[in-house]
């Protein structure tokens, strides 16, 4: 069918959606951020793309850490919240349970089920945003939400953003084997 | 609950799953990516991170140009095959119809119901990957995708990758509005 232009403007379909961590004037805040992904194999490292007037951004320059924390669904409206309102204005250190890992200064929430806390490593300073990409100090979950010493999505149960529409998803069915279905697939040798 | 520790080495749930294309020695070649995000807002940029080892990332290097393909459910194993073979061995420039937009080095994916072309405008060199940022130049979608000029997940019908346990998922139901359903959460104001 025929392609046409959309914005340039354009997302990924669907954006994982997580609550980055940090310490901001000696408290722990916690902002809503879809624009995340590994950026390291190893050591691991994860990068969180945050527009330059967010009031996360001071702490974490400050701090040289942050955390990122998955949240499962049953915190949608708390996560929403925090995606809503500004450190700047609002003290979000009393939504959640804090604790820390290794790092005296990268809060993470106990309610989520998988909690990473990161060491800045470098900033990537962009037009209307800053990059920064921390290594993955320590990653800490619940038994509950293993199978098979595994991280289990269907247990943890989080869920995913799209923009500009601005809706979340839930996770769905399984879709099969990632390096594995493709295998009957062949091309040509070079 | 008890919190304990996992594998460092930990994962975004989920990642989104897209193709990436670039011309490597003068053929189009694509191949399966789930370590992508923007890392821009104005300008709209986009960020994939490639292990340094993939045959992908000699041809952004010299084209300065890639694409970034959202691909539906029906082309999973396509997808997967990508991920699975490496163009140094496989020519995997005649699996997909590819088209050009302006740029006329970033291959794109007729069959894909998002594509992206990216002027490559910054590579950022980390110990086992490199992370390519680009501008996203132009974005192409067909009318079945859109709704109320939008575009429509459930259209796309895309899918998501979870790591270590290398699975794909579909995406599942509407769980609310992102900057709405936390509205009626409230917290202590400064």
């Amino acid at each position: 069918m025929e392609k046409v232009k959309t914005d340039a403007n354009a997302f990924v379909y669907p954006m994982p959606m997580v609550l980055a961590g940090a310490i901001v004037d000696d408290k722990p805040n916690f902002m809503a951020v879809g624009w995340v992904a590994r950026v390291n194999f190893n050591p691991p490292m994860i990068g969180i793309s945050l527009g330059k007037t967010h009031y996360t951004n001071g702490g974490i320059h400050q701090t040289q850490a942050f955390s990122v924390n998955v949240p499962g669904m049953e915190l949608i409206e708390k996560v929403d919240y925090c995606g809503l309102v500004t450190g700047k204005t609002a003290d979000k250190s009393q939504i959640f349970d804090v604790f820390f890992g290794e790092l005296r200064n990268a809060p993470m929430i106990r309610e989520c089920p998988l909690c990473m806390e990161c060491k800045l490593v470098q900033t990537v300073d962009m037009p209307s945003n800053t990059l920064f990409i921390g290594q993955i100090m320590g990653a800490y979950t619940e038994e509950r939400y293993l199978t098979d010493g595994k991280l289990d999505i269907l247990k943890i149960n989080p869920f995913t953003l799209t923009m500009p529409d601005n809706q979340y998803w839930a996770v769905g069915r399984n879709a099969g084997k990632a390096w594995g279905i493709g295998k009957n697939w062949k091309t040509l040798k070079r």
